[in-house]
């Protein structure tokens, strides 16, 4: 039954590819922030929402085609 | 110089997974939301925040090993 | 607390890119097995386990360079 | 001709990502039988199937809005 | 023995996330050329690079916390 | 309207996903080239082509059922 409840929710899963470096802190209040848009904007079920952070380093991130290790 | 500007930027990359059937306005107030808290808990440059959308369908989502398609 | 409860458990989440084509059966069998393998191998809690099936055309899939569009 | 063999399979790519700390062999079994459900039901060739594990800590990932660091 | 050998190169998966309207002609080459740079700059096994694209509508994407069907 | 400029070009998200152990000029020139392939083949803005890295051990990555630590 609790399974079932959990299990049946719509089940937004986020994933946040962002660069090394932020603190835990940040890392929360993102996590906190994004799953209340998901709830309250495209009626997710909370305790369903998933949010993973995929935490790069400035060599394992380009833009522009230029890795940010060769930016400045 | 426009460009490196752009491209210079730190740049959260956020993929969302979710069930087919958000209206857009339900996804035009998400991207915006998430993107608040990105720049403004982690720091974010606006400009260089993307926010992609997977949807899927009941078939295409399990939860406990059950797909949506399959409950209720 | 149900929903303390669901939200800590350990969290695997599985993306299963795949060509289009599977039908409901098969995608039904592989969302159940993939969730035992997680929950028997890995200690996963079963309520918590996210399967995505993310269904590409032989359009958008290429091996070695190729698309499979392109393949006999 | 070797490579267009294993070029012209079916080709699932399942991507899990889940909690660090479980054993070499723990993520060895999980590999092969998502492998096998993928090939035994779904009716892939064995040889082209990828599995890939992104490891996160307990600071990168929350459920219900909360990261798992946060919990208990 | 040839699934050995096709299965023991070093595999590179490569997801473009890109807007819907791109023709096969296109894909086509973009898949070529990035399994290229992959074998060509990074020693990948030609046979097992794997390229997918997810293919995302205007509604689907957005940038600086606007989806691009609200651009212009 | 430096920032509409940046936002509103279309915007390919590449994630690549490969072993570990690539050196930066590596990684620099797969950046450089992939986004040329993006740039030059499918229209894309350069200064909104985005790249990451996911760098997997060899116990983090399986083709065949089996993962590369168990190989040869």
């Amino acid at each position: 039954m609790l399974r079932l409840y959990c299990g049946t929710g719509r089940m937004p899963v986020i994933q946040i590819t962002l660069l090394k470096g932020r603190t835990l802190e940040q890392k929360r209040k993102v996590a906190a922030r994004v799953t209340d848009a998901l709830v309250e904007e495209a009626g997710a079920n909370r305790a369903a929402v998933t949010v993973t952070f995929v935490e790069v380093t400035k060599e394992e991130y380009a833009s522009g085609g230029v890795l940010l290790a060769d930016k400045q």
